[in-house]
This record gives structure tokens, C-alpha cells and sequence, in this order.
């Protein structure tokens, strides 16, 4: 992208939210309070004060807390996804995924299994009975149905977060069927107008969810942390897998998190992003209801992203190159959906530019699609 | 374990070997050259400031470097075992590991394929000619062979080096019979009397062999920080792995590890450590020699251990319990072998206990093998 395009494209923090400092001295008190352990190999679940800490954390930002053993550290979400997958995912198995997903998800099934499909949805989000009646068929034609992969809470793309007798109905049927709900919820802590929705995870009795969190929104990514939470005999059979039990887990990183967590700091440096994201959110609402007022898109209340409609016969890829050429980018729909589908929307990031700049890119957008 | 067994077990550094305060003190250098760019995405095959400074290492410990776009950055050597297998090995094709091993990369083959077997060898490594012999038999069966896995350089648990026309025979091979090398040059860098034979990388002209190196012994397994070697192709088919993609590199401890490195640190970091584990190797080999006259064994060059045979009919499955009773613990010969031979073999290390504890571990192992 050249330097002069509005990058609307990018679900990246600025560099302002990045804990630099903070970090680095995580890292020195780090090695004061637990000495050589964090260089040392560690446990391939993870460390237990991080281990800890996450579980007092999500008893406060979500339903229920897990117990420590239903807790494996990870390095990002991205790895908790490839790591769910390995555990559960045969060549030629059938991996369902929302309809739109998170765009490079697809890529990680596909490393996986030939055959990834889109659930059925509409405008609020995954259609239990549908997926259900989908999940009967392929059971019929004699396909494994492996996973469900849902971004339920904040959703990348769309901002939506599903509601709740969808999230119990959808955990339901896995139950019947056997089917192991993935879900994707690294968005949980960005919320920008009161809690988060409970997890489908804290909806599970016996294994139906993995949830997979990660601090790369919250913290920053290139520290590449993340966890997941799930029966303790699935973290069990991540922690047997070959590289882990060689290597063992993250150990410096995640004491590292753990000094961060456990001194306050998190809680601090979270208020700051939060508040952050919420006024870029809240700009770049206000720029494109002023510039585009006859685009159709739901206020997102958390995470990082705006999803816009097109009017009718709209085409988010055929508008790229021009866009760019007017010196805007973004995500066109397509990308987000295993069909290809999805032509009319497109994904405007509010988490990387500042406000200003947001708003230019938004004008050149609503010039184009006048010109 | 209990604790009053002397441990000769575990390959794991001593708290002294690791550079607490000087790691401490790379992440903070590291946000000050490098700002927030360690805490955002980076490459998925890692930031230019280590990638240049291994090439520059590899020029010297090495016959020769690769070039930047040839090296990938991984969490640990085990990682990039993982990742190897991951984009070589399909379900049911055969891996052929040397004999006897790395016994916990044996787990990581496990997870790919059903059929790892182990290469013909004798008491100088693997045997070209056999192996080759064996790989006609496997294609004239119609099975893959997707990998030949060697540590070939002060060998787990051997010690032993392969010899140079060993090496060469096994690249041509692999190329005639369009078989991978995987080389796991974990050990390099502790080379104890006089420099490290020349990598089998070094030999390969197009791709016969991805070299595995490591950080987790000459700085700190807990910064889980290791690298590979290989075509450029071959690099970039991993970094187009989903979660690789998605997540990027370990961009904030691969660029503490280069501050690390390019501040000299690291040199001399290692120098102290080569001399330490060189030290422990001449205790163990005095104590062995000292209380077990008997029993045979090769002076490990470079490495963490000593591989020991034990009389004629000796069995040191059946003698760890007795062992572990008597006050000592090591990794039986079995262990090492995916076929489960070498019962007359064990292997002790030499990089964990002080030379006082080392010695009283050894008196304790002669008593059990006298009484």
C-alpha cells in the first residue's frame, strides 16, 4: 500500500497503544521476583501465576471462571486456533465457519482439511436451525463434521455479537451432534458500551467449547500470547503434542504477562486502549454517517471493526483499485466469506489511525463511490 | 523424582548458565532502539535485525551462511521441527530417524505419520549405503519417504559426531531419492574441543536439507527462540502457514534476542557457558571413568551428554528402578530408539548438576551395577 493511502485495511494497534515501557520493565521485574524460572523450560500449559491470573480475570469479564487445569497458554489466539485444529481437525473432515469470518482464519482450517464450508446466517449471525439441518445432511452423506469456528463476541468482520439464544441453541446442537464449537473470542475485553455477552464457552457441559482469548488486541501482538479455555482432558492432549512437550510453553513471555497482570498494570493499560478505541470508534461512526449517510451498517460495540453495505449491486472488489487509486483501503467482503459471497460489504478498521485521518479516508471512500 | 536423586537425566541448563539480568536488560535496549516495533505484527519469518546477525553467526560457526531470505525464525527447535513436519510430512508416509535419537522428537513424527522407523547405523551414525538400500525397498514398496531425521553434530544422546563422508553420502542420497535431510543442529554452538564439523546444510545444493538451530542451549529455553535453515522456497512456504500469517513472528523476543546478539552479549555469554559445560563434561567423563572402569563410552566433543554401554546383557530399563532407589536417575537407551532396542545403552547429562553432585551420581550408579 503506498504511504499516502488511508489505511482502513489494517486490524493493527497504533503504536501509541503499545506498552513499551511497562513492558520492559514486566520484564525486569520479572526476572526480580521469579529469578532464572522464566528462562527455564517451563510447563506446556503454561505458567501458573499467568494460569491464575486468567482465571480470576474471566471470573470478571465473563459468566464463569475456569479452573486452572481448563487453561492452556498459547502463542497468540492464531496458534490456540492451529493448536484446536491439530487436536480435532482430519484431512477431509468438514470445518464450519460463519458467514462472515474472520479472513485469515481460512487459512488455518485449510492447512487442515480440504473442506471448509460456511454455516447458514443472516444479519444476526450463525441460524441455529439451519446449521443444524446442514450438520444432519453432511452426517447423512457421511462426512465428519470436526468444528464449528464462530467469532461471536465483537465480531471480526461485522462488529456483531450473537445473541444469546443463538449462543445456547448453537452450543445445544454441537452437544447432539458431536461437534466442537471453536470460539473465536479475542475481542471480549474491547467493549465499548457495557460488558461483553457471556461466552458460549461458560454455556458448555462437557466439552462442546473451546474458547480461544489473546492479548494481542489487549496488550500487543508481538508478544504472542494468547490461551485457551476447555475440558481439562483437551488441554491435556495439547500439552502431549510432540513440539510442546519437547519445548515446553512460552515460559519467558508468559511470566513476563503474569508480572504484568498481577501488578495492576493490565487493568491500567486496558482502561487506556479501551477508552482509545472507543472514541476511534466512536469518530469513525461519525464520519461515515456524515460522508456515506446512505450506507447501511450496525454501531459496533466492541472490538475494531465497522462493516459496511455497498447499495445494491455493490461490488467491494471491483472498488478496491479505484479506492486505492483515491487513496483509501480496506477489507472487501469476499475475503471474509469461504464462498466468496459477501460482494456488497466491506471492513473499515477503526484501531489503527487517528481520528483526522480516519475521517479523510471515509471522504476519499464516499468521493470514489460518487465518482 | 525425588529430590535427593541425582539427577543425570534431564538435558536442562543450570539457574547459573542463564543470563538473567543481561536478558532483562536486552528487552529494555530493545525498546529503546526499536520502540514499539518488538510489541507490534512482524514478519512471519522474523525481524531483519536477527535474521542478519544468525547470517553473520552462521559465517562463522559454519563452512558457510545462508542468505537472509533462506532462514526462518521459530519458537525453539522443536518448533521448527514441527513446522518442517507440518510442510513435509503427510499421513502415513515414512520418516526414518537415525538410531539412536533425540527421544523427544520422536513425539513430534508421531503426530504426522504412523510409520517412523529407524535408519540403518552403526556405532559412526548412519550408514549411507544401508540407508540407501532401505530407501530403494520403501519406494520399491510404494511408501514416501518424507524425511531422514539426523543430529549429526555432538548427537542426542551420543555425543558423536557423523563424519564428513558420512554426511556427504547422505546429502547425495537424499537428492537422488528427492528425500529431506532434517538436520537438528541444536548443539553447534557447545563445541568443547576445537570447532564443529561442518553442517550437512552446508552440503545441499538444492533443498536436500533444512538445518533446525536453537537458542533454548547457548541463552534460554523459556524465550522458546530457535531458527531453520533452508531454500528461500521452502521459508516461504512456511511463513504462508495460516497461523504464522495470521499472527506473524515472535517479533518481541526475536528482537531482544537481536539486541542480545549485535551488543556482543550473546558472545560473550556464550563463551562462559562453552567453558562451564566443558568443565562438567571433563568431571563426568573423570567420575565415569573413575568409578565405572568397565564400561565403554565415546568422549563427547561438544553437547550435554555421555552415551554409555553398559556390560554384555546389561539392561537399563530393568536397572532404573534400582537406580532411582540407589539415588540416580538417567535416560535409558530404549528411549532412543523408535524400535525400542538398545537395552544395553543409557545416557547421562552433563549439563545440569555441579561436578561434586555429578561424581556422587556416578558412585551411586557403580554401586547399584556391583551390588
Amino acid at each position: 500500500m503506498a504511504d499516502d493511502v488511508v489505511n482502513l485495511l489494517s486490524g493493527h494497534p497504533p503504536a501509541a497503544a503499545l506498552p513499551v515501557q511497562s513492558w520492559a520493565a514486566a520484564g525486569l521485574a520479572a526476572a526480580r521476583r521469579y529469578r532464572g524460572t522464566p528462562l527455564g523450560y517451563g510447563p506446556a500449559a503454561g505458567p501458573a501465576p499467568l494460569i491464575e491470573w486468567l482465571c480470576d480475570r474471566l471470573s470478571r469479564t465473563d459468566a464463569r471462571a475456569p479452573a486452572p487445569d481448563g487453561v492452556f497458554v498459547t502463542g497468540g489466539a492464531s496458534h490456540a486456533l492451529d493448536l484446536a485444529c491439530a487436536a480435532l481437525v482430519r484431512p477431509g473432515d468438514t470445518v464450519l465457519v460463519d458467514a462472515p469470518t474472520y479472513f485469515l482464519a481460512l487459512q488455518i482450517f485449510a492447512d487442515y482439511t480440504t473442506d471448509v464450508r460456511p454455516l447458514p446466517a443472516d444479519e444476526g449471525g450463525a441460524d441455529p436451525d439451519a446449521t443444524e439441518a446442514l450438520i444432519r445432511r453432511l452426517h447423512a452423506d457421511g462426512r465428519r463434521v470436526a468444528l464449528l469456528y464462530l467469532v461471536p463476541t465483537y465480531n471480526n468482520p461485522t462488529g456483531r455479537s450473537l445473541a444469546g439464544e443463538r449462543r445456547a441453541a448453537l452450543v445445544a446442537l454441537a452437544r447432539r451432534h458431536g461437534v466442537v464449537v471453536v470460539e473465536d473470542d479475542t475481542y471480549r475485553e474491547l467493549a465499548y458500551d457495557g460488558a461483553a455477552p457471556p461466552s458460549m464457552w461458560t454455556l458448555a457441559e462437557a466439552g462442546e467449547v473451546v474458547r480461544v482469548g489473546s492479548f494481542s488486541k489487549t496488550v500487543a501482538p508481538g508478544i504472542r500470547l494468547g490461551f485457551l479455555t476447555a475440558q481439562p482432558s483437551f488441554v491435556d492432549s495439547l500439552a502431549a503434542r510432540g513440539y510442546l512437550r519437547s519445548g515446553g510453553g512460552f515460559q519467558a513471555s508468559a511470566l513476563t504477562m503474569a508480572e504484568f497482570c498481577t501488578s495492576g498494570v493490565y487493568v491500567d493499560h486496558l482502561a487506556g486502549v479501551v477508552a482509545l478505541y472507543r472514541r476511534q470508534r466512536d469518530h469513525l461512526v461519525d464520519a461515515v454517517r456524515r460522508h456515506l449517510p446512505g450506507l447501511a451498517f450496525d454501531v459496533p460495540h466492541g472490538g475494531w471493526f465497522l462493516w459496511l453495505a455497498l447499495p445494491e449491486h455493490g461490488d467491494s472488489v471491483k472498488l478496491l483499485p479505484r479506492a486505492e487509486a483515491g487513496g483509501v483501503s480496506y477489507l472487501p467482503g469476499p475475503r471474509c466469506f469461504v464462498d466468496g459471497s459477501g460482494g456488497r460489504y466491506l471492513r473499515l478498521s477503526f484501531s489503527l489511525l487517528p481520528p483526522d485521518v480516519m475521517a479523510e479516508g471515509v471522504r476519499r471512500l464516499a468521493a470514489v463511490l460518487d465518482g
